[in-house]
């Protein structure tokens, strides 16, 4: 829901909120968690899954384009949406050891869902994304199963529209800027040449120096005296979805502005932090198995494409500051103690 | 001289600015302008030349690397860069429509310096960088000619280690979320590994949406009333130096963090803005005729890189914000009356 | 005309040669030449310029894109079209050292077709292509002049369909493989989905090792006995056009395959070689003036494109030998005298 | 051991082979192969693995570039390896669908060589490489199980400087050009400066039309009349070491030759076809814990690379054709009956 309407913190929005202030206010983008979290505090890692649309993502592939802000980062599947400019699987985030297990069951997934793939037809290009928890999580644990990859499928194709933020899913053990961070969402609507259309994001937040920390202007981490990391290492995915008919090269320029997002929370993308976006739009459809060889799309034109952006920055920066907002104090290995940022609400100005 | 030490502005710093606070303080750096106004105000435009070190850029070649933060621009001799890694050319700015000129000029400046230039070695890769001053400066006039960039070349020789900033040089008809832009500059010292190192940018402010503007946090374009924009057009040139022993991939690194310096003055790189920069160092030369296939170079270790990032953040940011507050009123082509951030002053809060 | 039915040279064709088997077949291409040569032999360089289609290249763009096979090159205009993947200006290809005088008179060519740049509208980005002639050429001496280029466009806009090979234009102080290069061109007729398409390329070459030479699979390199470049420097123009509709990134796909056509004929593109690619499509125009924000565009799915691939190398392979296959002996600066081909198919095996 | 001697395949070698004609040339290179094929032949596949240097190598990282020739392929670690110019683990060669399990089993891997990470430290890059074999392998059947990569990797150490070519390891169900296609491997001995360097080439071969195979300038693809593909599809996966001091951009420049050497044996990298090449030099290390932040390296200057660009598609040429020189005809999944080359090579002329 990102941040709520009486909230505190204000981001000076010029554009106006989708419905549910989420990503999945774009019509067929669906989110699943699974978390983890053991008793001992070991353990506090999980899954998110996107569903780009509630079609096949394999044979209704879709434009998409991503943007490398700082490429320490162990993502999967950029180098092909690089070369064809286009999504067709889930998007599952996880921390960085487990990539390969994600890998491995969004094939599986692929494969129970498309028994051409590797028979009549080629393989299948799986997207994972992920962020170092190991600050807070027993990440050389792997506690991530196959199992729990494929159940936060399962959520997503249940979701109803509407999915936590915080220290949930994928979310449950990262950090950012010395508070607890996680999963943050929110979206905005606007209006292209008498249409409207709907910009969302969802961002895994794991970066940036504690003291650095920005809200809507307000240099706020100077102010808040948690425990000080040494360096702004840790990483932030995030995820742009939107049904603005948007090809490829236009979604890495949409993609590209997450670094204009970051910039606003106090991120100079520290040598470690492995930030990268990717942006997909539900506007146009291309088929696996095309019956001609040619077919018609409808895109925007450059000219007009400033608003997006400009409506993405400030979609994105709200998911960055929704995600600590909406992540709670938590306990992790090592007898980490990871503050939340509603612990220092009362010294926010804004 | 980037800002003021008792300038109302605060951009918060936590590195310690030069001793001059612009891009000179880089050692060998030099920078040289030649400004065009007529006096019927048609004519608003110029040529500013970086020279990037004190010998001779041909046979001795600096690592160099670019980002483009968004390609809507003109630039010449990025190609070459990227594929080599090196600067071997002075950098030149001027208007868009007069790059070629301002190539042509450059080239001849190399050729009067390297007569073994296309005769006993190959030719020579200059770099012109552009932003459109079409707004306030009859651009389609081509006022600009080889004597002028000659001139600021000679001009950036004779550097006595200051220069103007502001409405000068190729900053002259530059407009900047819709104030009076042109060309700003700052400087950060810092120490790596108990070594002082420097880092300074020059910019060149042709972007943003007036209402956008942002300040050390405070959102003052909100409460300015100039003349407004229809759209975010125009471009912004940013070249940054040091001494840090960085190599071409690591300079690349650094010149992609200025998406964040624009970011926090309130930029999100629209369509029309032609964002990019370039980073160079002056620590270790590339001879062109070497003796011997191999040389050693000393460089920094990617992991001991962030503080440069944040540096260069930080000074890109005041040379960004410096290059408005220095920029005086200015009456342009077609009756343009472009105001400047002096006359508003009194509207900030910071 | 590219190769002759006749000629001895056999570079096994897969596909149907277009009518006149030059770039022109593609529908709306024009090519013109300038020819400077003195009577002193010192000065052997010009100017080719094409037109991408018939109408007002500003107005209605192209997709476009570009590959750098080996970055060690000056054309200018590549930014700009990396991130918008249009074509709006003609291709201007000249020595290396001129590029700044194409670029000025490209520039002015736009600026007469078109009032509303730099007043009404935004600037212009002219792409400007070029190879190194100083071997036969005295390329310091900057013979090229904005005339010429006026003239090579105004010969463009005037080409019948049928231009010359060779040793012209941009091509005469060429240099290929240790044998007089030039201007090569060559087109290919392909059906996809029952609908006949054009492919056609124009290439200047001015690269190789001489004793490397391939045609059609001959090593012939090793038998000829000309004079022995040292070192493999020069580079490679290749221009694609065709009307099958394809996209920019699609088209930056077709320009890489440009890699595999050089290799054919021997080349492993050394250090110097500055090899590069541009493909556009006639197939859609982008407007630059467009009435409403959103266009449909019909597109080449890429499960559809192999043949595409393997035209666009053959069509070029072939473009490159035809430039050497016409390319006169030419006597040049300080005494050089480099023969031709012609001088050496009683070697041919083939 | 690339092609013997007395091999009739003439591939016009200019460069010495190296002792064993083998990428294990390079001092510290070691491979290993685990072969998986059932009795009832629908499994045929397998694990290659390459240890870039004898040892650790999160904490001796080795610099390193990829080119990406066409980008449909699904290679894992190329994102950090593009940002940092470094390999800090093995190159796991698989099938397409397991990569998952062989990227969990390298992080495993380096888990227990590294308690480190994840702890003191941040986590690990591991390279994952693959071609789909699923015309010859049941490649949906998932046979490649973490144990198989455990052993490659161990079989990997225990290398005593030679491994086995053609159908084993990863490339046991591979297909090149309508033959039997696998691993190959090369080497190439040249001098610069006086010193003396190797190079060498490992390949996965998955790629090409049947009827363009070219060996040595040889059309051979034309006269075999082997089962014939619809389509170019499939992959190709080249890995180039040396001792050659270069650094990442350099290496990026090596890798990206290896378009030449596809495009010599037949190919133009047909949409499907996922070729890419990763580069590696084992001359300087790059420590992961570094006691000072800066360190000096020796390095060739660009000038003198262009013998190590030819060395490199000789050597990667050989190994392309030594994979398929060395595979034996293969039965496999649905009835699959795969040719090899040996049985053809009274066809060639060479």
């Amino acid at each position: 829901m990102g941040l709520e309407k009486d909230c505190k913190l204000n981001l000076h929005s010029k554009f106006e909120k989708g419905p549910r202030n989420l990503i999945t206010d774009v019509a067929g983008v669906k989110v699943g968690h699974v978390t983890l979290q053991s008793e001992d505090h070991n353990v506090n890692t999980g899954v998110t899954a996107i569903l780009p649309h509630s079609g096949n993502c394999f044979r209704e592939k879709l434009f998409a384009g991503a943007a490398i802000i700082n490429g320490f980062g162990k993502t999967t599947g950029l180098v092909q949406m690089d070369e064809l400019g286009t999504l067709e699987s889930p998007i599952v985030m996880t921390n960085t050891l487990s990539v390969g297990t994600a890998l491995t069951a969004s094939v599986k997934y692929m494969l129970a869902q498309n028994p051409e793939i590797g028979v009549q037809t080629g393989t299948v290009n799986c997207v994972v994304t992920e962020c170092n928890d190991g600050e807070i999580n027993d990440i050389r644990g792997l506690h991530v199963t196959e199992g729990h990859v494929l159940q936060a499928l399962k959520n997503a194709e249940n979701c109803d529209g509407t999915f936590e933020e915080g220290a949930v899913g994928s979310g449950t053990g990262m950090e950012m800027m010395g508070l607890k961070g996680g999963i943050g969402s929110a979206s905005r609507v606007l209006t292209i040449g008498g249409r409207k259309f709907t910009i969302g994001a969802l961002v895994m937040t794991n970066y940036g120096t504690d003291d650095n920390l920005v809200i809507g202007g307000d240099f706020i981490g100077r102010r808040i005296d948690a425990e000080r990391k040494k360096e702004d290492k840790g990483s932030c995915i995030m995820i742009i979805a939107t049904d603005i008919p948007l090809r490829d090269r236009q979604l890495r320029r949409v993609a590209s502005r997450t670094a204009h997002a970051l910039a606003r929370t106090g991120s100079y993308s520290g040598n470690g932090s492995g930030d990268l976006a990717i942006a997909f739009s539900t506007a146009n459809k291309v088929e696996h198995f095309n019956e001609t060889p040619f077919k018609s799309y409808e895109f925007l034109y450059d000219d007009n494409i400033s608003s997006t952006f400009e409506a993405a920055v400030e979609c994105v920066e709200e998911a960055l500051i929704s995600s600590i907002y909406h992540a709670k104090h938590t306990l992790g290995v090592r007898g980490r103690d990871e503050k939340c940022l509603q612990e220092f609400l009362h010294l926010y100005e804004g």
